[in-house]
């Protein structure tokens, strides 16, 4: 059953082009607009089924839509949204896939139209790859899509994109702004930090004898930069403060090593396992 | 077709069981007999048929092997070997499987006696489980073997190792202890100790949210303590300076988050990217 009549979607990289797949191929919308400013990426859109049809009128895409999801890298979320707004009818919903939240959404509380509902998404699924050409249908499947929702947060929209990422991922998870960002600093933008920092450190001859658990602690290194750099210096507090943690733990690690303390590494070690074999 | 007569595993845990399973299987021994102080573990390991017969008397087992390779914890090789060389038949060769060279070698140079060729080896291959449980005669296929010769290493004994390994791995690169020590220490052994690091780092709430890419990352984080307190400390010196060195590009980066340089990083994220992509 379709639960909206008229899905835009603003940007049809690996997370549009995907999301655009799986709610065509659920029938989540009558019809799934994408906007793309490349024509290229709107016929290789269509081509592999992530949309009804597409244009590079952004204005006119959004004119009709019950919902638009901007999946544009994090830095042009609130241009867009700002740009976007106006032209979209009352009561339709505005949302988004961006890997922050906070910044994006206390800029646009400030600034969005009051007949637009704006609930800030992101769904917990990506590879290191980008572009419609990546775009999988099963991208979100077995995953999980975090719902950021304020006191200034319209509720029917809130549960109309509950009810969307629920059919898209299985579940749904409610956190704050910025208890979404402290969460993804500490694990997500963390590891891709550690994992960019352990490619810079391995000199050429370890890059090409490298085992697999070095090969798969820094896949995610292959990331595209351009995006990553965006998403670290909107998510900057959050992510300074999980490094400083890190630091901490790292040389103590380290301090135990240095002075020969076996007893006390051993202790580290099987408290780490202890924690990772929990989950 | 065998290229030994009888070939004794001593430690049927996740790589002397994955061994046994392996060369059983390409018919590279005539018999392939293991070693255990577990009569359960003999049991298992002939049940999943890693081994032809076993035995909890390392001695007798030795005795008649044209091959002893020792797939024990790290800590205890040196022991084994010295323990065991002096029963084993004349010509015959010692190996191992340990994931550390230098100092295992120093030690074994100095002191094996003379009928009997030690040649050290490192299948980079392995998984955060361990046990005979865990084995898994696929474990090597497409991996690749480090042996590491030394002036004193013979050449024929070098020459039926790298045959051996070459077989089950399908490639050998000869390295020396000490560079093997240093790669793995700069890839493998840090990776480790970041992924420990990165769990210690993350609160309970984040972990039981964790995305996949930090689930990836800390993976190995699942390692045996026990195993890799012993492999850390038998490579501490190579692992301290490769420590040293991810120290630097990680407060680099700290630095030009901390003060804002957006260019400076995009610049250094952009550089590791190239590099872990051109792998």
């Amino acid at each position: 059953m379709a639960l909206f009549d008229r899905i835009t979607i603003v940007g049809l990289g690996l997370i549009g082009g995907s999301l655009g797949m799986a709610m065509r191929r659920r029938r989540l919308a009558r019809e799934v607009v994408g906007v793309s400013r490349h024509r290229r990426t709107l016929r290789e859109a269509k081509r592999r089924g992530a949309i009804d049809c597409g244009t590079t009128d952004a204005r006119a895409a959004v004119r009709d839509a019950d919902l638009v999801v901007l999946a544009t890298p994090v830095d042009v979320i609130v241009p867009y949204a700002k740009r976007l707004a106006r032209f979209m009818p009352p009561g339709s919903i505005l949302s988004d896939v961006g890997s922050t939240k906070a910044q994006i959404i206390r800029a646009l509380e400030r600034s969005l139209p009051k007949h637009v509902a704006f609930v800030g998404a992101h769904p917990i699924a990506g590879t290191e790859q980008r572009g419609i050409a990546a775009a999988d249908r099963g991208l979100f499947a077995r995953s999980v899509c975090i719902l950021t929702p304020t006191a200034r947060t319209n509720r029917r929209a809130l549960r109309r994109m509950a009810q969307l990422w629920r059919r898209l991922c299985g579940s749904v998870w409610y956190l704050s702004p910025s208890e979404h960002d402290q969460l993804l600093g500490a694990t997500s933008h963390l590891a891709h930090l550690v994992a960019w920092s352990l490619v810079t450190t391995a000199d050429r001859r370890a890059l090409s004898h490298a085992p697999r658990s070095w090969l798969e602690m820094t896949r995610v290194a292959k990331s595209d930069a351009g995006l990553w750099d965006d998403i670290v210096f909107s998510n900057r507090t959050a992510i300074l403060n999980a490094m400083a943690r890190f630091d901490r733990q790292w040389h103590q690690l380290r301090a135990l090593l240095t002075r020969n303390d076996r007893a006390g590494l051993l202790r580290m070690l099987r408290r780490a396992q202890a924690i990772r074999n929990a989950l």
